[in-house]
């Protein structure tokens, strides 16, 4: 039962954007360019990096429809987004992206977690500045929906089959169709 | 020295919003809106709850910057900031702001830490849902950008003066005319 009287049959994020389209839109927009937009970042890793920043904050929604869409950006690979969420220095993943994923980790435990040493090594992974700061960036909007979706104490159903369905379909026409 | 080559003379979450104005673009939309647009909340009150969180997150760029605009709005009461980080149980604002206080507080520690007593506090001391919606969200918010600002290492000057200066300006202006 969430804490506020948001709109019906809207799950996670869904509920919130709905009663305040105000601040829906600026959101919506952040995470089309950010996840969706130009980048030498697919946008399966960018979805592996908020899938993984989400489980770090054991939000179901977020972790579930991000991992969904990861999953189907990666081939229906749900195997890859269960394996990064456990264990990402043992996943099929390149070394850039277990340098990121380790800087996302950081940054979900808070900015100044984030050391010398592990942009040394995204650097040395061949991450560039703007991977890096798409990186951090990623991670710190995913602790805010993160905070916002379990703040609000928001319906979250449990159905894989909704993730899968509404993953695929943010994956392919993108958050600004689907708000 | 920031971990990422940024564009100089640019505190804080300045130098990366010029870095990727991209993704400045909608991030400036979404803070004018949440903490300057329409609201039974005052952009004074606003700005309190992001100072409060940003201080429990120990960024100094964002505390200093939204505590200089807080205070602007405030009538120059810097006092009346200072407590509130301090011990906002304690100062000299309302009931109901220190209640939606308390939500934001639990927000910065995580979304699942809000409770349903939290809630109830808030709507007791009358806040509306929208108003317990824009603390979740100014929290979340808060909580990614201390993470921005700290997680790429901005520079983040000292000088209380360029704070004030900075803020007053804003307080004025907007977001949107000074990214």
């Amino acid at each position: 039962m969430p804490y506020i009287t948001l709109p019906e049959g809207l799950p996670g994020i869904r509920g919130p954007m709905a009663f305040r389209p105000e601040t829906a839109k600026p959101l919506i927009q952040l995470v089309e360019v950010l996840l969706r937009g130009p980048s030498t970042l697919t946008p399966g890793e960018r979805e592996l990096i908020g899938t993984y920043v989400s489980s770090q904050n054991d939000c179901f929604f977020c972790q579930n429809i991000h991992g969904a869409i990861a999953a189907y950006h990666l081939g229906g690979n749900e195997k890859l987004v269960a394996d990064v969420k456990q264990n990402y220095e043992g996943a099929q993943v390149s070394g850039k992206l277990k340098a990121l994923l380790a800087i996302a980790g950081k940054v979900q435990q808070g900015g100044k977690h984030v050391k010398t040493e592990d942009i040394e090594r995204a650097k040395l992974e061949g991450a560039t500045d703007l991977e890096i700061h798409d990186t951090v960036l990623i991670a710190a909007v995913f602790c805010m929906a993160n905070r916002y979706v379990d703040g609000l104490a928001t319906w979250q159903p449990d159905d894989p089959q909704m993730y899968r369905a509404r993953g695929a379909k943010t994956a392919q026409e993108g958050y600004g169709k689907t708000p």
